[in-house]
């Protein structure tokens, strides 16, 4: 039997236990649970098959209560001795992705980022659109390239065009960009015609990661306009390997800023969903900035009240990220397009002048938030490095 | 034994042969293929398990040699007798989704439609936004809401604004709305980080459904701008059950209108890929419109190429629909909105006045292609009957 060695202040501890998809070499991938620099193998432990499978979600289909039944037997396991064949060291494994992804849609909640992108890309017009103070605006993103921390980013080619420019060229996106955003998980789905109300929120999330919404904001720019981003988004988007549970934030609930106008009735909450959680950034290891989501105008619940208020579905393992957390600060801004400005105010790396991302450049993002005992639980992090293009221009 | 008599006209003779998924009276969901009035059990009539799963998915996913070796062997097997166990009469079954679909991708290819709506939609603008002859504009849909032919659409709720009116209020779409549009579905994905060339269409796609993208436009036009449709699209989109193998439409194939400035070198196509199908709508029993699929400016290898070029990966069951088909003539418009002129110019349904969709009506859209053999094929058909809201306002 192993017993496990938790430091007081492990942002991996108690009011953790953030679950992933692991495996060991030559064996196959299986649902695991981080606590410090462990990661304990459920289906060895508890001998459930459930826990066998190479995603999240048939577990996370089971529904709340049951997830609050697991949480309970991992920190009973957790707290005594763990069998020999169920601990494995954080550096013996390879992570997966945790979720086989539903639908992912990417909402705009930051007023901050929101405005600062409304100035960067309609210079002269007022930066929020007249429907953003009344509803959480979204789209839905490509599912199919959501990808796990860790997996190397390919620069995206496609069609440029600058301003100034007749016609568009074919390249390499030479604005590749990141958005540091939260991304939540839909346990529970909800059947066609059902809105989700914003209080039986944590009925149906599961949990959250943090997401890497890689962006060419030159493909962006030239298709975006009518039907919003496409190509400029589509080649990946990355998510932490460890989903951290919805009942390991109940210490972060904080109310959301204040709302004004006052939302329509089914966007008001009885019991708030912000959440007070510290994103940092680092751009080759150095940090460029901390955003923070506290800030975010609009709350995760709000963001599925919205979602589903059509009468739409959701299903176990849907995604739906906060889209760009920034701050009203310069150094809290979550895009490198608005750190820079545009690209008009390079930002010092290392010692190299940075606008947007060059080859091999590597981003890793992390959080962390209060935890139920004190001190705090980190969300583990979102990496990703920058491959050349494939295609020689 | 049965023997399947093959009207010379039939629109489902061998020159067709799609692939649905079917279930008898107390009985699991298994693919078909149609023949005249006939469904053949593809997994009783060749004991082969991959036809008795729910969904086309695992066969679509062996690839286009087996696709084509399939269609040879359901040739030949319902050219001669075929055994009892597997001849199920039309009206006898109950179809199901045919596909669990990946993502889900909506174009904007018709430069009729585009036209219209940039004219109704931006009035006192150029109707064309500058990208839109450089590529194939697209967005991602919501998956989990695809919905098979006759499954009843409930009329969608949310926020509505008026032009003059100063905040939204929380209703029930009064524009309901209609896109009559192809879709094709990728039988063989492609990696992350490789894009598919317009000539290799036929290897990846496996065959096409008719959809129809529901649209409530009052909806969409309060929340589009800047990040694209949501909520106006995504509590239903219907395809028909039956998928019409892509090989089947070899007769079919016609070169595109002409296509200046002359696209990227990524969006030309070696052989065409223009379709030359004819889509009716019929709102209550009634003809309104007949949509012509050949008018359509980008091809369907063209949206393939365009979506993939940035290194996106597809999946076996992703589903990218062509936008709405509409032709030059007013009789051509595959959307309400552009038929009736924003609801300015009803038209006349059964002796009753109609501008967008009311509770009960039910829109049947249809289509046939020229068939190899002679005469046509049909694509079946894609039905929806509209309920009433839930919320009472």
């Amino acid at each position: 039997m192993t017993t496990i060695d938790i430091p007081e202040d492990s942002p991996f501890g108690f009011a953790n236990l953030p679950y992933g998809v692991f495996s060991t070499p030559g064996t196959r991938p299986r649902i695991g649970v981080r606590v410090a620099d462990w990661v304990v193998d459920l289906a060895a432990a508890l001998g459930d098959d459930v826990f066998a499978q190479p995603t999240l979600n048939p577990f996370m289909a089971q529904g709340h209560r049951r997830w609050a039944e697991v949480r309970d037997r991992v920190t009973e396991l957790v707290s005594g001795q763990v069998p020999d064949k169920a601990a494995h060291p954080l550096g013996s494994v390879r992570m997966h992705l945790p979720i086989q992804v539903g639908d992912y849609v990417d909402f705009y909640a930051s007023e901050h980022h929101a405005a600062n992108l409304g100035r960067l890309f309609r210079p002269g017009a007022p930066p929020l659109m007249p429907n953003w103070k009344h509803l959480p605006v979204g789209y839905h993103g490509r599912a199919g390239t959501v990808v796990v921390s860790g997996t190397d980013i390919v620069r995206p080619c496609g069609q440029l065009k600058a301003p100034d420019e007749d016609a568009p060229r074919f390249g390499a996106s030479r604005r590749l960009d990141i958005e540091a955003e939260l991304g939540f998980i839909v346990g529970t789905g909800s059947p066609l015609g059902t809105p989700v109300a914003c209080d039986d929120f944590a009925e149906h999330v599961f949990g959250a990661v943090l997401v890497n919404d890689w962006s060419a904001r030159d493909i962006q720019s030239w298709e975006y306009v009518p039907l919003g981003p496409f190509l400029g988004k589509s080649f990946a988007t990355s998510i932490s390997a460890w989903v951290v549970p919805l009942q390991a934030l109940e210490a972060a609930r904080v109310p959301t800023p204040p709302q004004e106008p006052k939302p329509l009735d089914y966007l008001r909450e009885g019991e708030p969903w912000g959440l007070d959680i510290d994103l940092t950034v680092q751009w080759n290891g150095q940090e460029v900035s901390r955003p923070p989501y506290r800030e975010m105008y609009w709350s995760p619940a709000q963001m599925l009240a919205h979602m589903t208020v059509n009468g739409a579905a959701t299903r176990t393992g849907d995604l739906f990220a906060s889209g760009t957390v920034s701050g009203p600060g310069k150094h809290q801004r979550g895009a490198f397009i608005e750190l820079t400005w545009g690209g008009k105010e390079p930002v010092q790396v290392n010692g190299e002048s940075r606008d947007f991302l060059q080859d091999g450049d590597e981003v890793v993002i992390s959080a962390t938030a209060p935890a139920s005992t004190g001190g705090h639980l980190s969300f583990g992090e979102v990496r990703g490095r920058v491959l050349p293009a494939l295609t020689s221009e």
